[in-house]
């Protein structure tokens, strides 16, 4: 067992935290993540909690919504040796925090037991303390909200287990030996079994130490077991769609799309001048409505502090407005700025540089140079996770109201590229 | 009723149809959309089986994948009265072919008896044939296959009933009546049933009429129907994962991406010169890889009839690579080609128009113009439903060996415009 990346430090300062002493503090909890599969369902070569989702593999999404809850203490994620190494470095790159490794066994249950033990304090290496309540849930299951999570520990300390659940979306059917219908359930009555689920430590524990190898090897139900082995009845907790478990290609998809969605909710619009305060607000107007975004703010040429606040505040998406310069050199500052905020690596930052020009006046086969180190740039800064795009506005001198129709394009440009967040045109100039 | 868009001829044309007698044909096999529901767990206005995906309704999918099948004879979809007009619209704009639109009951169960009304020639105005057998499926469900269609047909004529299978994802359990868990039901034992169906049309129609009242307002199930009311036993045929359900936003987020991977299967090479063959091959052998497409094909200067046959081979992708030409302005040849060649509205089609330049030696700014009228033409044919994208490949006279570097660039580039599809990105210039 290993303890992988990140410092305790701010596990510990969290409220009701476990002492080193390993005597849990009353109403300790930790989870447990079995991640041992091998996504023959995906059918790709890679297990699917380590299928890249722009970027990430997809376990980090999970121990990232687990970790943003404070009062889970310690996350103990199973997994085979041979990915042991990798699942350290996914660690370690995104800065998770709480998280020990266990090797997973052979099926579900065994790695989810060999997860329980190590909380047990049933391990020779183990200094985890153990919890009053444990949570168990999927790799797999990335949208996980703490209010579930809390829901499922509520009525776990009541009931001893709980489980979230969900209509079933089909009618299940009971097929005979011969592959014909049988019955057919009446889907009211029945409900599908997700997670997260939630346990008193005691009682999951003495479950899995009494479960028959028949149990170990083909089931596939927590609640089963402590109702089997401890006659706890489970109470069972109505789930969101957002449980879904990550299953097939198609999922990994509609993952991705989402997380799109999501990081494109707030845009923040940095300019370098206080004048043609009206094209701004009109331009921001306009990525508002495109982006459906909940919030925009404005701030004129902030500095490491002001976008550390911004990130902070979970905006991944910054469009700078030069309304004086007409350089399509990178805004240096804003990008050092964001450098020294560090924004966390979770997603990638897009960067939109807009420019007003009168394509009349500028040459642009002397501005091809800067156009090229903007492409340099941008590769650059790609390593960072930063997206860097250029877009120009073209805004001809002598037909002012163009202007109107040219920002409205470039709005749509612009928004097409935060929504899109395309690695391919990282440092492309575009132009409306 | 109504009979909406699209000629009969081609329907009637197929093997062993029936005929304008309502005399079935032996073996005549027609078809029953429901799609009245107002897909409330979409969570938006629009009913899910009129979302656009691609721009195009989700419904049209489907019915495009069940006109594929020749020896579907009929295909009957129920909808809503306010919806009547709106479906009306969408068999006419994408030409689907042998459909009749019926109104919708309240219900699924009454929505389908409807649909079967019409085929049994207990309608007014009906004028179709009766079936010997009818395919039961959902608007929603676009990804059905002709080889699993043939299945549950074939297993209909035998058992008098039979519908597609699928491996529960999780497990089903039985709350109390106070939301404990009373049981859980073990996974091998059962499956979800999926659509498709089909009946001996004789077997359907007399459970539908023999329906009580509760199980047309409660019941989902077609093959129960099919089993109290008939005692059929339904024969149960394992389907494949894409006969997944879009039940949620999520499903239509994956819906798009697998269409587009899809349609970005297939590229067509277009070149306006013999010459420099190696570096059209080098390029192609990229985008080959990039996009990981099963087949690109090299056509010098088509006319019409060559793109007829490329886009009959289902190719929505086009690459023109123009070695001689250095005008910015749209390969005018092939987008007329295209239009005469008439593209299936279904997708967009994809032009990709790559020039090698030397950004040196050829003024931007005046080419400038040039790029505008790129874009207003790209404006124009986007209505057509094509969408058109430039990228250029800076090739330094004095430096021939950065040529490779800047082709892979060029090509990764072609690759994201095809693979995103990105409406906001026509008629912009991109740059390697």
């Amino acid at each position: 067992m290993e303890r992988a990346g990140g410092a305790r430090g701010l596990a510990e300062a969290g409220l009701g935290g476990g002492g080193e002493s390993g005597v849990p503090a009353a109403g300790a909890v930790a989870a447990v993540l079995p991640a041992g599969g091998c996504g023959e369902r995906l059918g790709g070569p890679t297990p699917k909690q380590f299928c890249p989702v722009l970027g990430r593999p997809l376990i980090s999404y999970t121990l990232q919504a687990l970790q943003r809850v404070s009062w889970i203490k310690d996350i103990v994620v199973a997994v085979t040796s041979e990915n042991m190494d990798m699942m350290a470095a996914i660690v370690q790159r995104y800065r998770h925090q709480r998280v020990t490794l266990v090797e997973a066994g052979t099926t579900r249950h065994r790695s989810i037991f060999n997860g329980l033990k190590a909380l047990a304090g049933d391990h020779p290496h183990s200094r985890l303390p153990t919890p009053t309540v444990v949570i168990i849930h999927d790799a797999v299951r990335p949208f996980v909200e703490e209010d579930v999570l809390a829901s499922v520990v509520a009525a776990a300390r009541d009931h001893g287990a709980a489980g979230a659940i969900r209509p079933l979306v089909s009618t299940v059917i009971t097929p005979s030996a011969d592959g014909c219908l049988e019955q057919s359930l009446d889907r009211a009555k029945h409900r599908a079994s997700e997670m997260p689920q939630a346990f008193l430590f005691d009682v999951i524990y003495r479950a899995y130490c009494q479960c028959s190898d028949h149990d170990m090897e083909f089931g596939t139900e927590c609640l089963h077991l402590a109702l089997k082995y401890c006659h706890t009845k489970a109470k069972l907790v109505d789930g969101s769609p957002d449980l879904w478990k990550v299953t097939y290609k198609r999922d990994l998809y509609a993952m991705e799309s989402i997380i799109k969605d999501k990081i494109s909710q707030q845009i923040c619009v940095v300019a370098d001048t206080e004048e043609d305060a009206e094209c701004i607000a009109f331009l921001q107007g306009l990525l508002k409505k495109e982006l459906e975004v909940q919030g925009t703010s404005v701030t004129l040429c902030p500095n490491g502090q002001d976008l550390q606040k911004i990130i902070l505040g979970d905006c991944y998406n910054f469009v700078c407005i030069n309304m004086k310069n007409s350089d399509f050199r990178p805004p240096r500052q804003l990008l050092a700025g964001l450098a020294s905020a560090a924004p966390s690596p979770f997603y990638p930052v897009a960067v939109v540089s807009v420019y007003f020009l009168d394509s009349q006046n500028v040459s642009l086969s002397e501005k091809m140079k800067e156009v090229m180190e903007m492409k340099d740039f941008a590769k650059e800064v790609k390593k960072q996770n930063v997206f860097f795009y250029g877009v120009l506005i073209h805004f001809p001198q002598d037909n002012p109201q163009q202007l109107q129709e040219h920002v409205r394009q470039g709005a749509s440009i612009v928004a097409s590229l935060i929504k899109d967040r395309n690695a391919g045109l990282v440092g492309q100039l575009l132009i409306a």
